[in-house]
């Protein structure tokens, strides 16, 4: 790991915050106007970014940090997640900060299991 | 961008041959005992990582590489590929690096679009 950066130290406090489901305090750290790149498409506005972040907090057993990593206005997590439909579902984020808050975001996993889980 | 460290080297080395396309140089950065955990499971050993690549690699179309970040051991990527089935496909890796070679590998994309493909 890198000395903690100002775009890492955010990105720390938003996981440590939707980890333990704290989301009010999660969206603390969401700028207003985010612009998320996520699987199923682009998601705009913090409003559309609670409402798909939501279901995925409730569903969470636990997370697990694999590597995290930062400079100023980047920082690049990936991380493990336990959740009801599916055993182990991994995330990575890619989160440009600015101002303390995270004003765009791509957001990557596998959407097969969730899917496969609906089914 | 941190400066680069032994292992983000690797990584960026690795990720330029496969992304051109030169799979035997990209394999050149593998460990024969190279362990993957991939969407659909654990990969176990260097013929079994290239069988996994190489239908990738065969439909790139291209790649932009994201954000890349690393230490002594461990490197953190995410790009964006485009792909003949799929186009716009982003992966993330963490590596583990050991003497020049990458010895583990999480890799992380969604399956989702690519199985919608061949539906």
């Amino acid at each position: 790991m890198t000395e903690k950066s100002p775009a890492l130290q955010i990105a720390l406090a938003y996981h440590e915050a939707w980890t333990k489901k704290a989301l009010d305090k999660a969206m603390s750290y969401i700028a207003e106007d985010i612009v998320c790149d996520a699987p199923a498409g682009r998601i705009e506005g913090a409003a559309a970014y609670r409402a798909f972040m939501e279901p995925f907090v409730q569903s969470l057993r636990g997370a697990t940090m694999i590597a995290a990593f930062g400079d100023d206005e980047t920082a690049l997590v990936m991380y493990d997640t336990t959740t009801v439909p599916v055993p182990s579902a991994p995330g990575a984020e890619c989160v440009t900060v600015k101002e303390g808050k995270i004003t765009y975001s791509r957001f990557l996993f596998d959407r097969a299991p969730f899917q496969a889980a609906r089914r």
